[in-house]
């Protein structure tokens, strides 16, 4: 039957057989589950939080009710951050108070920090406990807890003293005391720290899961490694989408759709390519007198814009994997800079001699060869320069995409190319 | 004393101080510390093997294979996939056979499969076992296991038969048996799956480790949730340096060993902008006629060059996350053109009224706006239609590079540019 063919499934199974539903199918599950089989399902469920609390509508507001309460609270919290004052008053009143104002104050964290993906359904022993007792309490959390691996030590302040796992439990003597088999200091979050840092952390450590206290030390909430994996690949993801200037989760197919949620960007780059436009017609005297000039615009703006890509990339990536110090992040720039450098006159020669060769011009050659190699170092330090800046003001410098350095280096190149041939004008001119 | 401080550390932190330790301070803790000790911070360096290993050559041979020895599995298979055949069959010798034919089979498996990343400790019950003994066997192997948390059930032929989890052994009766409480059927991955898949596995089950069988339905290692967490840090840096065209985890500030990675990209491609160069070579008559067409090469490659990107980006991603069907794949190119025809129209109008003010000439607007257009409409078909072709072709869609489509709609734009000026000339030029 329906009931036991489901619930026998893996929940994120539940979640993705039950997001293809419709309306009608969904309301026999409705009525085959109970709020709090379907619970498992709505934990599992991945889809934005704003798509998920539509099915709401569908329910009775009992049901609604019942469904959230035995959610694990992270997952719950998301859900009840989309609803209007109205609703949310009206389901929150048909909870237990207490969990209620427990909720209301998880609701009030800001989005990306630790208190925002923690979950308080953890469990807590206390230090005075023998193994034996510790093990009773898990067994009893067992159910409702996310982790019973992980198990926080608190004191009767509810203060964060040490961690013991339920390996070091199973390790240990049943007589022991906790406190005598504690690991201690253990490491925690707040609650207003990025999850990005605690990503780091769960990684670096290799923990299941890490506790979040508040100023006052006592132990608020968990989260756990399934949730982590989320925000890395959340973090990844808006990373990549970054570097290309479009938000890659967009996954629309509706072209209008997408145009929209990409014309924005690239109507800006739109105007800086005007001001390189205006800027070469500032030069068109010189390009009528030696329209040669032309064929090797696209060369030198494109190996600039792929150079300078390369370095927005690697100070990016710098950015965000190392505790960089004001003295590092000079170097980043140097280093930079002499690496277009280096690139720069390896390109430039290799351009010299296959222009000069090409077009039987060697002092074309050394035109387009110079104005490349500036062109190349220009864009590094730009590429390393930017996104340095962004995050020394505190804007996140992964937003610095690839097409605006290769735009704004068409700006520079131009410069630098038409400058550099107008000096050497007469010299090159054949004709 | 050194030794207790040293192995007081969490053995991240003990791998973070050992790695900056000169070779003296290393001597004296191979002098102060057990091979046993040790292996735990050798298991939690996450350095370049290659590099791991010139350790080695400081210890005793008896030194390096105990430490060996204690390492997991899967770790200290990453180490002696480095040494050369003669030091690794002097390491082998020192171990107990059937572990050194383990060893041996470990180290056949192909670089980002699961059989690579696996671990063999791991700890198995049976499903004739009660509960009570299967805790037992879990304490025995508490130490030596990567894991005790999730537990695979084998038949006496080692067979894969379900999985009970620590949690479900501490809510079960002591005397139920494990194949009645077992969850079956249990997921599983084979030796020679991608790595990429069995974290995708990971992250929508929301596993703390995976099952790895032959093609025997045989339990032959454990993949856990730390390791796949590496795995999915290690697969986004390549998607992002992909896209960027470097490697940005090179972390080198030497700009001549900068340069020597990034350069065999910048010289291809510097062909490919020489071809650029070459087309617009053959334009020149048309550039000379009317040298206010050279102004808009940069507005036009430039714009085209970001819409291409961002294709790029979109269909590398879609191509990531979603297992698709042929037919989804001819729809994300169609509306990839489509978005990009929408695109196109939008800012080939601002063009076209930008430039037909400045300029004072209309006609001069509608040839840089329909070039613009067009070039956007091909750069987005290009964009995604590679990366497409490329995972049909059965290679990695994510090394195709903004740069590079940047860098071929850079041709593709000239080339449309020149052909929709050269038949609109008489009715722009004024001069
Ligand atoms: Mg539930
Ligand atoms: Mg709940
Ligand atoms: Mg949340
Ligand atoms: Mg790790
Ligand atoms: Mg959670
Ligand atoms: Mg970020
Ligand atoms: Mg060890
Ligand atoms: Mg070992
Ligand atoms: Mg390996
Ligand atoms: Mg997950
Ligand atoms: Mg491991
Ligand atoms: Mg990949
Ligand atoms: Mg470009």
């Amino acid at each position: 039957n329906f009931h036991n063919e489901f619930t026998d499934l893996h929940v994120y199974e539940q979640a993705e057989i039950f997001t293809t539903l419709d309306k009608e199918q969904r309301q026999r599950v409705y009525q085959y589950l109970t709020p709090k089989e379907l619970s498992d399902t709505f934990d599992a469920i991945e889809d934005d939080p704003e798509e998920v609390v539509k099915y709401f509508d569908e329910m009775s507001l009992k049901y609604v009710a019942e469904l959230l309460d035995n959610m694990y609270t992270d997952n719950e919290v998301d859900l009840l951050g989309q609803l209007d004052k109205h609703k949310l008053a009206k389901y929150l009143g048909l909870i237990d108070k207490d969990k209620a104002n427990e909720i209301k104050s998880l609701l009030h964290y800001e989005d990306k920090t630790a208190g925002a993906i923690m979950s308080t359904d953890f469990a807590s022993i206390v230090s005075s406990q023998t193994v034996r007792s510790a093990m009773q309490v898990l067994r009893e959390e067992a159910e409702n807890a996310e982790t019973i691996y992980y198990d926080y030590v608190v004191n009767n302040d509810k203060r964060l003293l040490g961690i013991v796992t339920l390996r070091n439990l199973l390790m240990s003597d049943e007589d022991a005391l906790i406190g005598d088999i504690m690991t201690t200091p253990v490491m925690s979050v707040k609650a207003d720290d990025d999850q990005e840092d605690v990503a780091k952390m769960i990684r670096d450590y290799n923990f299941l899961a890490m506790p979040v206290t508040n100023y006052d030390e006592q132990l608020i909430g968990v989260i756990t490694v399934d949730d982590i994996i989320d925000v890395i690949d959340e973090e990844s993801a808006e990373d990549y989408s970054g570097l290309a200037g479009v938000d890659t989760e967009e996954q629309t197919e509706n072209p209008f759709k997408a145009a929209s949620k990409r014309l924005p960007w690239l109507i800006t780059l739109l105007f800086l390519g005007m001001s390189t436009a205006s800027l070469v017609s500032h030069f068109e005297g010189l390009l009528s007198e030696a329209s040669i000039l032309a064929v090797f615009i696209s060369l030198i703006t494109g190996t600039a814009g792929n150079a300078g890509t390369q370095s927005l990339a690697v100070a990016v990536r710098r950015l965000a994997v190392k505790d960089d110090t004001e003295q590092s992040v000079v170097r980043l720039i140097i280093s930079e800079v002499f690496t277009g450098l280096v690139i720069g006159v390896v390109t430039g020669i290799a351009v010299t001699l296959i222009v000069g060769i090409w077009k039987d011009n060697f002092v074309l050659g050394m035109v387009i060869g110079l104005a490349m190699m500036s062109a190349i170092t220009v864009a590094n330090l730009a590429g390393s320069f930017i996104p340095i800046l962004m995050d020394k003001i505190g804007v996140d410098p992964a937003v610095a995409s690839g097409p605006f350095i290769s735009t704004l280096s068409d700006l520079t190149s131009v410069l630098i190319y038409f400058s550099i041939a107008q000096v050497f004008l007469k010299f090159f001119i054949t004709s």
